[in-house]
């Protein structure tokens, strides 16, 4: 019997795990992923607090098993949303390795379509790992045309 | 002879032609294409005013012949850009079909670079037209694992 709830401002370091894991499950090491799972995590806490950044939580096997985040964020009007200057983001979706092909990810996709649509919201978007991208392929999402320059920086935080 | 100069708030009908036309090179039609052009005009106008869209305009055989524009986006901390709370975006990049082929797209994109170095971006986004793909391929950018979902939705504007 798998339960779900809304995510609250106790999940942080929760919603932190899952985002640190789903990393490493795109093939990178702890090390990488480190320095921008705690950058999230300041950055996180504000949002959680205010609702900002909501989602749910899947409890199954004893344990919070997996977890499906989301955002609204701004974006130009754009034919794809043509009266909305906003997106809908999805995020942070993991799913413990043990209790994997259960339909954990396609029950938290459904909350996130229900929600985007009790929000009115015209077009979301995600990255999804090449592991999930299939997935994602069948509940109907398409890829973008999207491209992405990384440039050499001075390393401080940003806040 | 091409002069490149920053767009200004009165560039915001070319801006928004600009726009107009690229989504119309990327297939759809004018009446598609307008109702997004006329609610980005809205929306651009006091980001133009207040600088958080800025850019670039070349002028060529006496017309404003291409133009490339920029934000700066809020976005979590990211394995891409772990110590950043943001992204730069890219978008509205036009050149008039009569000049293509002189390298104004490269030039607009060099300004957004040395742009993006000053403000200390560490990660750039586009969202590429199928014709300017392999052109973005040149310039070093690589495709991201970005997927969208349209909603339908009760169509009023949102501001």
């Amino acid at each position: 019997m798998t339960t779900y709830r809304p995510v609250a401002p106790g999940d942080l370091d929760l919603i932190c795990r899952h985002r640190h894991e789903m990393f490493k499950a795109s093939g990178r090491t702890d090390a990488m992923v480190q320095p921008s799972t705690d950058a999230f995590r300041a950055w996180l806490k504000p949002r959680l607090d205010d609702g900002a950044y909501f989602g749910w939580i899947a409890y199954l096997d004893g344990i919070d098993a997996a977890g499906l985040g989301m955002m609204v964020i701004d974006w130009p009007p754009h034919p794809s949303h043509p009266l909305q200057s906003r997106r809908g983001y999805v995020l942070n979706v993991f799913v413990e390795p043990r209790v994997r092909g259960r339909g954990l990810a396609r029950a938290l996709m459904d909350m996130a379509m229900a929600e985007a649509k009790r929000r009115n919201l015209e077009y979301l978007i995600l990255h999804a790992t090449a592991m999930a991208m299939p997935m994602y392929g069948k509940f109907g999402w398409r890829r973008t045309s999207e491209m992405a320059m990384t440039l050499p920086v001075q390393q401080s935080q940003d806040g």
